[in-house]
């Protein structure tokens, strides 16, 4: 099983630490994003949504999609959970890594990818060339923002974000988080309960990974 | 259990396929999207993202999010399997649903969103009043339009979306086909395979859930 990876993005590191918390080795392959590897005719014989994650397994079958590689890794070896022990903590922490995912990395996204001036032209991941909209870029920032005013709000009421266990909503909230700190949306000063949280989070081993 | 939904909306219809697939019947709350009551006080208190579907448990806890939803409807009841039976199995429908999902719906929403007079100051579901983006609209239905042409190529070489039997990854595409339509994006005359595969999937009982 080997993992196709990018060490500077986003998306494979949710994968990268949720393996960590694991404790699985995985063997890593490194995509050169940023000089067009995830263009080349060999990889999108690997994936031809052309990005990383890929999960390879060792009959050649691949996976693609961080949160259907996490739920494989997950079956693969259930212990510690990191998803969940029982049908309704999976369910949470499913529910809060898709809302962190849509809300918040997905307005990130959109405000890099519409702005960056490395990005013309590839305003969405993936083969077609799209070209950046600056008022997407507007709305992902203001996106962004809000979402980390949603995650103060629930991290008043929890001490991780799907409930009382770190979960893989914790793993893409901490992704979200150092992905907005690109674009300096930084944690706001008041908020308490998210600074505690991110203190928590991103000193844990695998924060590193 | 119960799930707050809206007969007219691509995402509750999702869950409502699903459920039908796995002959479990759930009792539904219906909300009116059409007149805003997702934006009531009262709808707010049941989810602040203001959207159907949820899935109400009988202890009042909340599931929200179509693809933890019907994670947790599978655990409740695995057979028959919507998502898989194996751990690979539901890696790949897990993975193919995300792509549909991404790739599709959400290309779908950004064309019909961004366009529809109904829907102005509303660009995103939720709370947060995002004006229209024309631009967006025309890209959103250019992906949907590409996205077709991906569903084409996979069906040439598959039954089904994900492989070899139905999944969730053949709900959420038909979901995302007949969304589709709402703006006149239909499949391609020339798209065989894709038209194979509508028929099947569009007869099975479970499309008029």
């Amino acid at each position: 099983m080997k993992l196709y990876d990018c060490k500077t993005a986003p998306s494979p590191r949710r994968v990268r630490i949720f393996a960590a918390e694991k404790g699985m080795q995985l063997e890593t392959v490194e995509v050169d994003l940023a000089n067009g590897e995830q263009f080349t005719a060999a990889f999108r014989e690997i994936n031809p949504d052309c990005v990383v994650p890929v999960l390879e397994l060792d009959d050649g079958s691949r996976i693609t999609e961080v949160l259907a590689i996490c739920q494989y890794l997950e079956e693969l070896q259930p212990e510690p959970a990191v998803i969940g022990d029982t049908p309704e903590e999976r369910a949470s922490a499913m529910m809060w890594a898709i809302k962190v995912e849509q809300q918040g990395l997905v307005a990130m996204r959109d405000a890099f990818r519409n702005s960056a001036k490395g990005l013309k032209g590839h305003a969405l991941t993936g083969p077609i060339g799209y070209e950046q909209i600056p008022e997407l870029a507007d709305r992902g920032r203001e996106g962004a923002i809000a979402f980390l005013g949603r995650l103060e709000q629930q991290l008043a009421d929890e001490e991780f974000v799907a409930g009382d266990r770190y979960s893989i909503a914790d793993v893409t909230a901490l992704v979200f988080v150092d992905f907005a700190a690109w674009i300096k949306i930084d944690i706001p000063d008041d908020a308490m309960n998210l600074k505690r949280w991110y203190e928590t989070v991103s000193s844990r081993p695998s924060a590193r990974a």
